[in-house]
């Protein structure tokens, strides 16, 4: 029997779990569970990185994304549930390949220069944002994942991970394996707002939106600028509110709603209605699971508590055989 | 009655103790440990951020290291004698600091940019040398040291480290004290050719020489050119050998051994065995304390693991200190 393969994936606690979270990661962890060993974690330090300004909201977050992971169906008996800075061997890890890392290497990283370029209420050009992509990769190989599942804005991010790995194979012994991307459709959403759904932008939809304040976020959102009358014909693709019904509602109601829309044989209220009530329904579920888990706060710590053991004890004895390979 | 202050000072584990070691540090460091709590520190972490091609050579310098300070006369029952890379709060205190400073502190560093000038036989410029003061910074503070004994030269380092205790106190909560310079009189040592005593040009005079090797490598250094022949009069000021005899020769004796030098009435041979002299009974009792070290091997081991304990007891708890104010 072969041994499963690693994986592993995280979430920055910086804001409320939304359906961005939920489309782009959760649904495809759920999956991933059985197939995989699975570690999961919220990584702290790397909301640190950004909201180092704002670093006291960063524990409720982590709890709550705890409390929403549970509720949605992950499952602490099959995959590690852990949090990355009750890990400390990470930063020992960070440390020790930083050394081992030419500066260009990650002054060239899309994602550093964008910032640089397009944050401007903070200062991001600090060491340890240019360092992210170097803790990102010690909370990767630390556990020796065969596998990230991330979409493709994050590709160069992990083909930076495996050339860092291969920099430390080669000058030490070979302890890493090279992890690669395990390709997931990442549906871009839009918010609110018609942007990004994103809690940068404070335009999100989250989980534990009510019922009620679902449909009132969505309700009024433009659509397709072609739709000034319900006489007037849209196209599905150019509406925001339709990244919604690509990412919630089955193909074959979604096509129906395409071809109302294009022959303007339904209103934008009705399409509206149709992903309010398959988003409804689809949390539906983990609303009810999150009331049991609200009953006894400490479960949800005491599970992270295990998850976090156990994910110690894989880093730990990684960072024996890293320390051996270097010779300190 | 006053608590002591805090001192914490460190040498990075390159290459074998020298004179230079011993003139600007360990017969400072010895003169210290009544007045103050001292943490003295071995610090692999950082020989790795230029060593990480010879990494293999850390550890057994490390040890080497132990065993000269005790067999100097540093007090493990006095300081506290550890191994920094022991202590993995250093790593995770680092990882914390990188978060809140901003990039130019560090690319203005005299002696980063001084290592990309004139280092070429491997890369420096990599994000963990880079990153050198804020590890420094982090193995100071952790300690709430008040007070660093360094040389001029390193004196931009703790100004910075200062700048980063400053920001991280008023961002969050003020943990740190600010440490202060011990302003340090760190003898200008020439080596065996003439250029600055140094690890890295290969030209040192060692603690563990032999009284044989000493003299060997002292007869024929170079002195001050105008000395052709014993006749000519010379200027010590310019002598290489001379600087030896600044950290090591008594003042009334040297005053002396200059006046000859001036008036041609000594010939160099004469001036320099007696700095031979002096250097071999400055270490003699040294050489007697290291062989009784040297038969137990096991025990300068365990003298670390005590320090290493007692110092991971303190930074433990300033690192309670610090995620309680970060809030993470």
């Amino acid at each position: 029997m072969a041994e499963k393969k690693t994986v592993l994936s995280g979430m920055r606690p910086t804001g409320p779990l939304h359906l961005g979270h939920l489309a782009g990661a959760l649904r495809n962890w759920l999956q991933l569970q059985d197939q995989y060993q699975c570690f999961y974690t919220i990584v702290p330090w790397h909301a640190l990185s950004s909201e180092y300004q704002n670093s006291k909201s960063i524990k409720g977050f982590t709890y709550e994304y705890a409390l929403g992971w549970l509720s949605f169906g992950l499952d602490p008996e099959k995959s590690v549930l852990f949090v990355q800075s009750e890990v400390k061997e990470h930063a020992e890890l960070h440390l020790l390949l930083s050394m081992i890392i030419p500066l260009p290497w990650l002054q060239r990283v899309p994602t550093f220069k964008e910032a640089q370029r397009e944050v401007t209420d903070r200062d991001l050009n600090t060491y340890g944002f240019l360092g992210y992509p170097v803790l990102q990769t010690a909370d990767i190989v630390i556990y020796k994942a065969n596998y990230v599942p991330v979409g493709e804005d994050q590709a160069f991010h992990l083909e930076l991970a495996r050339e860092i790995v291969r920099k430390f194979n080669s000058l030490f012994k070979p302890v890493f394996p090279e992890p690669q991307i395990l390709l997931t459709e990442v549906p871009k959403l839009a918010g609110t707002d018609g942007r990004k759904m994103s809690n940068s932008y404070g335009n999100t939809i989250n989980l534990d939106d009510s019922p009620d304040m679902i449909r009132k976020k969505i309700a009024p959102m433009k659509t397709d600028t072609r739709r000034k009358r319900k006489t007037d014909p849209g196209e599905p693709d150019d509406c925001p509110v339709f990244t919604l019904h690509k990412a919630f509602v089955e193909e074959e109601k979604r096509e129906y709603l395409a071809q109302g829309c294009r022959t303007a044989g339904i209103g934008c209220l009705e399409c509206k209605n149709v992903v309010i009530d398959y988003i409804n329904e689809l949390l539906s579920p983990y609303r009810d699971k999150k009331r049991k888990y609200e009953k006894d706060p400490k479960l949800v710590w005491d599970i992270l508590e295990e998850g976090n053991k156990k994910a110690r004890k894989v880093a730990q004895e990684t960072m024996e055989e890293v320390r051996a390979a270097i010779g300190i």
